[in-house]
């Protein structure tokens, strides 16, 4: 290894070109020799330090030699949203045992896997939960995040890699709902959240919820104070206005009363 | 309804004329078309956009027309103090009855109700409580003010009334004793708390103790983060006045022994 | 005082012309030398030890001479189900507090209260709570027991009066239904549970839920191990023929939806 | 439906050839109209009162024609070991899929989960743990038994078909060794669970340990006292044999040291 | 090692002169080949099996020398009541240090310590705790196992050696006075605890409160379950005759206030 | 007592010429009339209001003549490192039952007692604590701060003397490595502390943990809100230096594995 005062020689970026991907792209770049990016979708232009390695998450082959020479892995890459079974099963239930697996062979200690607040999307909107509170999500592809979390887990008891699962909120560039004035997540903070999982020295298997400093919440961090993540964003400047735009709101709307807002209405899709 | 930005159409302030209701009435108008403003002492003359309606809590008649066209309830409304117990059975207990049948009668979906620190008035100034802590009132008022909070909750868990109990501090211009430098709410954040209470699109039924930032604190509000409260201001500034006041109190003294302070000592007056 | 082995000089029971005041009417002489009976309605012959003192629990000046010269009181008197606000406030509420003030006025040591789980009779049939569970009362009864349970608080916080609140199940000679498989309350069992509340040394404020020893639970009386209650009685020798007689039963009945069982149902009755 | 006094019409067994099919097909017989049985094994031949429906999990199809006309599943099929990745998410991912949306399709309103200890094995053998500690599998199996605890609880929240999830211990005819001790489950008392979970009428979505009355235990199953069970056996009459058998065993050994035993060591196994 | 079924080879008892260690010596000889004796005070004369080796716990060299070849420890040994800090300086703080650090020269794996009730004695009759709550030691005496349930911890954290802290209630032949319808722990049910903390294969660092099964508890067992320690005797066959000798207790005296009983009243002594 | 708004006439500061005594001894001055150093070091010369008296913790004479006239105590004297337990012993257990011997001799009602992290150094700093977990001492140091706790806990339950016990992280000028992002202590964040320790008028025993607003955090100091303290200090702006002076530390490395730090690996110390 050359001398550097980088974090990381070459950190890895899946579902590099899916919208948080883009966005995480050029700010990791400073916290490594090489950024390694990967989607099975196109990728544009490498720029300098940058590796293009496009996969499918469901080709093992692929995805161990994704991770071959890698310090740690960022996993965005997947199946976002709710869907079909199939593609969530290949995507995010396959495709993260293959991750994985590809870890084990290589060697690499690091992942910070974008898990989603969907895991916990069946409860209410007047509960307040932290991370030990048992998984209800509200979709098959919260059901694969949940997955993800306790594959990750296993790996940590198993083999010492360590893993910090964000449970994501809502990371737009700016609250567009109520419900969001809860959820957001500033792309600023999103960095910050991430660089703090990828950097902090004693991970071990960390539950973190992703949200900015707002003042509505649903999510206490309090089991993840280790992690050193301090979001400097709120989506209070938004609240007048969409409130405003909102001034009555459906008591009974799906969006307002669960977490996981209007997810628990998607689907089921057919398969 | 006719086109608003406004969260309520008309709003009802109870206890208007009382030292919070006068703090809070020409502050709520901007929340909604018409505010109603009822009490059973003199409401002085309405201001545009004003309704005055007096009314005695006991007065089912009364109280039922007066809850009549309501969007939602702030209920300041009562015996905000120790006292004998027929007053407060009248006002506090048979009063708050009267409230939510009138609630149910009309549809009202909302009500804020000032519930009282009181209620658990006999946990210690070194206990750090939540909302789950069982009650310990240290009063007939603080009874009165427990039972509130359970009448609201059946009303929520059986006729979907939304109450947000706010067990008010010492809502006061400024702190003005040692205790008050855990227990001050400033007027402002009255208002933020006020506001919060009514608006937040799902509260169900939630205990929320009401304080400014305060760096002295006993009550730890996280199970209410979903209201979206934050307090702006503290007792901080005047802690050295308050403490060179005061340099040497009595360990002993109740007021700084207890949550409920002086409140243990009151009583009983005959009834 | 005469040497004597029983535990208390003259004990009260009031309500004792209800159901379950029958039920121990002759099982409480036993632990006194006099047992004092009080209903509002016909109490027959006093036997040798009984005294018979009629009073309705809302004349305070009647329940005042009620305590005098009373060491301990076994309180059953009051509404005991669903019913209009009226009755209920008069006989639960200003009773209880009559009851509370003739305690403290005599210098009565120890109140047995019986309370009712229909104090949390809006948690489900599979919730399992502690007595620290915050209240859900199913029914105006179920808040005016809440009341009580909350009055006697303070009377132990300010006045050293001992309570133990007997959230009761259903205290019936055999149990009846699939919701007594879990809720019943031997009359045996009572006894014992009545007799440990009266006797154990140090309870202060105790809430302690009243069933046997059943295999289905819901609620867990593990804050309470101090009182010394061990049921011995089990509704499982009638579970095969209740199951029989209702061997399908619909999951969407609010008697096997609700731990308070048909009280979720009831009312409101016209006040 | 004919008039019965049985629980259930039709109860379908998967996993019926498997070691605790076997042990169940007999039993379960008492408690409905009809069974039916499956599994990919032969099931040799129909009793009266069984209908034999072989069907591999994975195929959707033929779990779709399998549930039709059920009231009730007790799933025991799947893979119940650690394996490789492929064949434990062909039937117990997959194949879970397959049967909660069999499920969904035809309106089946109960299903009895075989999940297993083996969801929390990385939990040592001196913690005591109940059923929301969260998921520390042990395995790829074990992470399989944690998709289908978070699978049904979104059937559950999302459908209101109510699982009880099993997480058994060591059902075997016997305790054979010192883990044993403590994880023993009695195929009496699995019988007694597996009913208990079946008719329970409110179950909603419940994890519960499945173990005998042993001295020797990690699992608390208070929040799970509602589903009724009661273990009458225990591995205590074998405890002075297995002691003798192996008196000074190694405090290194991962069998006595972790509680999913000798799965810690086991795999990973090749895909 | 020879072949043996005992799972100890040498056991080594202190204290063995004492009151509980009088009861232990006959009954720890079936648990292991060699048993060696230990106290400041005359132990008579070995019986087969059994060694003297008697030694003052201060002295360094003695405590040294008396682990050597030793399985396991039973550690009645030290000041066993409230005396002036000198003595319990010397006994239970030195004494301690040298036997733990003597088992780390000697590579003893398994100490079982006599720790009391007295160091959670400034707990209240009626609350019920477990092994977590915060100690409240009532004497130097309880101060002092305190300091054992510490140091043991960080010899188990840093060393891997193994201790059982018994937190014994109130060993005697026969339950004396109504504190011991709680504290009781029977001479059987002793044994049975020491030999289930000397076996439990995985003990780790573990705190267990010492009761037989009595009806009336303050100690929750339930974090130490994995001991395997199952009472099989109950203070509540002598309940009748203690409650009839003591039928009006003073609800003021300490030893029916506080779990630590008399104990709250002993001392200071002069040291 | 003479007119003064100063909080106390005399206070005693111990370990005044240690490295935190010399931080505290100019800023303790304004809070009292007098300010009494002690260490058995040299302590320069007496400033006004400052008296000089030397002594050793050990020595019981010494100390009760040390706490004479005194109103409140900082004890920051005693070993304050990993050590042999003879020095151990001598300074902070001989030497703190001594101290508060005298404070019961001489009615000193409040001490501020300097405890440590490493009470609670076995800990993994992927752990988020409060002061409620079970101490796990990471050094006979540790133990020793245990001892103190305890020992101040059974003088407040018995005597009243109220003690908070600081559980000080690292009190240095800056934070030197990554550990110190986490566990730093400004100066000016101590004296905060140190104030608020002696001035919450109710205090009782209290164990609150010093360290500054840091972003990682392994400790949660709610149940000690009561106690006013606010750090206004955080180790961020040294974060980016101290992370590239050690860009990518070594995930074994026991400095960043346990809260304790380094301190696990100090010693054994020959004694």
């Amino acid at each position: 290894m050359t001398p550097t005062t980088k974090p990381f020689d070459r950190l890895l970026l899946t579902g590099a070109a899916g919208t948080l991907g883009r966005v995480l792209r050029p700010r990791l770049l400073g916290h490594c020799e090489r950024l390694r990016l990967s989607d099975r979708a196109e990728l544009g232009t490498a720029a300098p330090g940058e590796e293009l390695q496009p996969a499918a998450l469901e080709d093992r082959a692929a995805v161990l030699a994704l991770l071959e020479g890698v310090d740690a892995v960022v996993h965005l890459g997947g199946v976002s949203t709710e869907a079909a079974f199939d593609p969530i099963l290949q995507a995010n239930i396959v495709g993260l045992f293959n991750l994985y697996e590809a870890a084990r062979h290589h060697g690499v200690r690091r992942i910070v896997f974008a898990s989603s607040n969907h895991v916990v999307g069946y409860y209410r909107q007047n509960e307040v939960i932290d991370s030990h509170a048992p998984p209800r999500p509200d979709t098959l592809y919260g059901v694969s995040k949940a997955f993800g979390e306790n594959l990750s887990r296993m790996y940590w008891d198993r083999y010492g890699i360590q893993t910090v699962c964000l449970r994501i909120g809502s990371a737009t560039s700016a609250p567009l709902n109520r419900r969001m004035l809860a959820s957001w997540l500033s792309h600023d903070d999103l960095e910050r959240l991430v660089v703090a999982a990828l950097t902090a020295p004693c991970a071990g298997h960390t539950v973190i919820f992703g949200t900015s400093d707002n003042a509505t919440r649903w999510w206490d961090n309090r089991r993840a104070m280790h992690i050193g993540y301090r979001p400097q964003d709120s989506a209070e400047p938004w609240r007048a206005a969409i409130e405003a735009a909102d001034p009555r709101p459906d008591p009974q709307d799906p969006a307002l009363t669960w977490q996981g807002g209007v997810f628990v209405k998607l689907g089921p899709y057919e398969t």
